[in-house]
């Protein structure tokens, strides 16, 4: 039979077991290939290991470059810290001090760690590196010599951009000041380097691509010939993206401001508190909420610490303030929105009227821009310059401009906006009012108070001249003791004083536009905080990346936040 | 027809339209009824209301007292600031320097808000409150006179406990000193008393109640005859609860943590970063991890900012830290466990060796540990006295017990464990040991180090020693570079060296005895952070409540947490 015929198996080859089919014909041929192959590259490798060896017995800086192992594991070729000092990039300068005195035979050997910006090799014998870190850079000549090999000249010019190295050598005077880096009266002559943290030779996006601002617009997507890398590319590599230096400080200042916010906060003896994420209700309204699943039921996640905070107030806290996420499941893909963003909430007490607090507000504020200016100067000026933004606007004397909603209105329509006097203002309407408040008060910040009632929510206190005029059959009209701040025209804050008597809190829960159930779960526990008698308070919520944002003046919110979330990203 | 015999309508009455049926005699006879008894209430009411006006016309103190209207706005009959200081009850001693050498006669006269933590009527003519605010609290006396009524006594001992209020008074030297206040040489004279925010007079729970600590399994229910409110009861009404002295004193405590991690981390040049908490995929693994509707799509939660804060070290941030809110979705109803804790993370590159971090981690939690004993010490000392719970023993000179994990497992062992040498420590164990370093080294706060790989997760660095005998058949075999930091016996941080190399990475990911893809969804970016070339870095990331829960030796985390979340509580 043919099967069988095939079954005639080498004896040199082991009977396949359980009956499986022995190797055919074409498959031993291609097996013969294969080791005629692999003993093919076995030799080239001996020959390669051995051109190797015989290289590296002749390369007398074979200890003195490399790759270091992967924990990374400090080199045994490099001087302990009692013999060769280790000194931060950032520091080098002062370190030196007056390098225009030092003689161009060089200063002390040094040990520091940077990444890479680039390597280029000059020739056989020569490469020029940059290193930097911390926002410093300085650059870095390899030159074969007696003590240094071409092979530790070519390993060093051939470092890929980005890759995090360990470097020991001598600091000299440059012939000439460097122009390209930020320490331009030093230049670091390599003496050992090992690669800690090899980057890969084609990253998907240079740091160079990120040093540009995106591309706004209408505008041109090309400079100097290259295109723009567009903001949606470097989200995706957002890793890359944040090495920029603008990006650097960016994040600086958004942490300067959490710092700054605390700071006031804590020094008015406010007390930071953590409210749960996690609800149990929709609490403050069932729309843009986002549904977990927990265990057998549902969960909501927190649009705001708002009814915690109020909450806090009420178990005696007096005053309280939260630095943490929110999140809105809107479904707005503007420059403005984030599905997740950070939220700078405090409440308090107040003793006779809602405008200790605005007043409070604004001092909170106008200290946090004042901080800016003081301690992040340099990080605002690059990030301003990069994105041709004006500067921030203050108010001489530190007056801030606070407007009753219905004098905005008036100056609108003195404007020639058609606008009624209960009507919410469109984000068009605000940046108008924003740029005539500015040129009437010469202030990029000012406040908008009593808003009308019926747009706040149902916990805002209505003014007393509205309760005192209440008409059952329209209980929405009127004003409120409620107020927004804004930063070149759009809002970075809301706030109200709060309703703190349970019977009318559940009066304007049902009156309110939009009622609700102040018996629905979760309101439950709000209102019975207020029955177990609270005092009267108000309070603020602002949004971190908004004031980033205007600070700025960054054209999107992405921008202000180091992983954005909207309705399409949810990635890196 | 029997039913068109019903349909005798009387004339006096309007024709029901659209054929609807007209009242019966019985309605009829019923409205008759109820409208003499509505005559017969306005009747009532006319005459209450003239009876009131009456009393009211011959009630020297009608201006003096009564509710604020919603708003709470500040009553017209009030002094003024320059007439008459406002004085917050904890700066009145001070206010007044040294009482003892006060007239009976009393002091000048202030104003101050205040809830009332009992009213008592003592006889138509006087009665007594105790009011409190920010921890302080004084007693008052309301006598009637010639210029205070008995209709004012009477409100006055009726307002209901917990309401808030706002007093004139005259200060005075009591006659003996008050043992039940913490003011006990001072005493109020109420001229002027509003309530602001009225309480409900029956509650749910009493603060009295809430002081007490929460009954432990196997002990006494009942202290002098009443039952100890349970934690769920508690729990349930928590703005009650969170009144009680010693849970204001624990939230201080637990805001002191927060204010000195952030502190002492800033002052090391540690950057605040906010990292995302809604993720594209179950990163760090899929189990207990929340899922979220997210548009749609699925989003998850984050059960830490692990992933990110290295990706943001490779973006180079050099050092990061968070405070934030963290998610796990265990199923575990136990006194240690939270379904949303706040996690305070660190992140940093690191020059030489990774106990350079480690180092830092245990100056960390001193300076912390030194900040509470500081700064916090009458609120240590309240709780702890309720809770009848030891003080927290700290290591001579501060040098930190740090053991490694081989020498855990060996004093384990001598003290009569069994226990294998790569086992993970059960809790029992981890007491157990927590006992023994305690006994020899004094300390109640200590590291164990090196752990076995086997139990970390996939980016743990393996021990250089791990790595040099690296048996590809038993490739999560040896120790790792990874720590464990302990209070009481009990783990509150978690850390290790990451992998920074992307390739080593992908290896460990597929060997780890959980493998993971390091192609799936949201681990591509996190290794493609270290392709971007990353420096060697370590962190940690402490529970925050842990910390809380165990310096004070509270007996459940949940009392660490204003509004707790586990399996089976979302609200309030």
């Amino acid at each position: 039979m043919a099967g069988q015929a095939e079954r005639v198996v080498p004896l040199t080859e082991p009977l396949a077991e359980d009956g499986e089919k022995g190797p055919s014909k074409s498959a031993l041929k291609k097996a013969a290939k294969e080791k005629e192959k692999a003993e093919k590259a076995a030799k080239r490798q001996a020959a390669e290991e051995a051109q190797k060896k015989e290289s590296e017995s002749n390369d007398i800086s074979k200890n003195d470059y490399g790759e270091l192992p992967m924990d990374g594991a400090w080199p045994s070729a490099f001087p302990s810290k009692d013999e060769v000092p280790r000194v931060l990039l950032t520091d080098l300068e002062e370190y030196f001090g007056d390098a225009s005195k030092m003689d161009v035979e060089g200063g002390p050997h040094i040990v520091f760690r940077a990444s890479v910006e680039n390597a280029r090799s000059q020739s056989a014998k020569l490469a020029f590196l940059v290193f930097s870190r911390g926002g410093a850079s300085i650059q870095a000549v390899v030159a074969a010599s007696d003590d240094l090999s071409r092979q530790m000249v070519k390993f060093c010019s051939s470092v890929p951009a980005e890759s995090y190295v360990l470097v020991h050598g001598l600091v000299k005077k440059p012939m000439e000041p460097v122009k390209s880096t930020t320490i331009q009266n030093l230049e670091v002559h390599v003496k050992k380097l090992f690669v800690e943290g090899k980057a890969e030779a084609q990253l998907p996006m240079q740091v160079a691509d990120a040093e540009r601002p995106i591309p706004i617009e209408g505008e041109e997507e090309t400079v100097d010939g290259r295109p723009i890398v567009q903001l949606n590319t470097r989200l995706n590599n957002r890793v890359i993206d944040l090495r920029a230096k603008h990006n650097q400080a960016i994040f600086a200042i958004k942490d300067g401001v959490v710092a700054l916010f605390e700071e006031f906060l804590r020094s008015k003896k406010f007390r930071g508190i953590q409210t749960p994420r996690l609800l149990g209700s929709a609490s403050e309204g069932g729309a843009n909420v986002f549904k977990v699943e927990y265990f057998a039921t549902k969960a909501f996640l927190a649009q705001s610490p708002q009814l915690y905070k109020q909450m806090l107030v009420a178990a005696r806290f007096e005053r309280v303030f939260e630095v943490g996420p929110v999140f809105r499941a809107e479904n707005s893909n503007t420059a403005r929105h984030l599905t997740e963003f950070t939220g700078l909430d405090m409440e308090m007490e107040f003793e006779e009227d809602y405008h200790e607090v605005v007043s409070l507000l604004e001092e909170l504020m106008l200290f946090i821009f004042a901080g800016l200016k003081d301690r992040y100067k340099r990080e605002t000026d690059l990030v301003r310059s990069i994105y041709h933004v004006d500067d921030f606007k203050l108010p001489a004397k530190g007056a801030v401009p606070r407007l009753p909603f219905s004098e905005g209105i008036k100056m609108l329509r003195d404007a020639g906006e058609e606008i009624n006097d209960f009507d919410d203002l469109s984000t068009p309407q605000e940046k108008r009012l924003g740029a005539l408040v500015l040129e009437k008060y010469g202030s990029d910040f000012y406040v908008l108070d009593e808003f009308p009632l019926a747009i706040r929510p149902f916990y805002t206190m209505p003014t007393a001249a509205t309760q005192a005029k209440y008409n059952p059959e329209k209980p929405n009209e009127g004003y409120s003791n409620s107020y927004d701040f804004f930063m070149r025209g759009q809002e970075i804050m809301s706030g109200a004083q709060r309703i703190h008597n349970a019977a009318f809190l559940e009066k304007r829960m049902k009156e309110h536009d939009t009622p609700v159930d102040p018996q629905g779960e979760g309101l439950k526990d709000y209102v019975n905080a207020f029955k177990a008698g609270a005092p009267k308070h108000a309070g603020g919520g602002i949004g971190l990346e908004r004031i980033v944002m205007l600070w700025l003046g960054l054209p999107n919110v992405r921008l202000a936040s180091l992983f954005p979330r909207d309705p399409n990203r949810l990635s890196p």
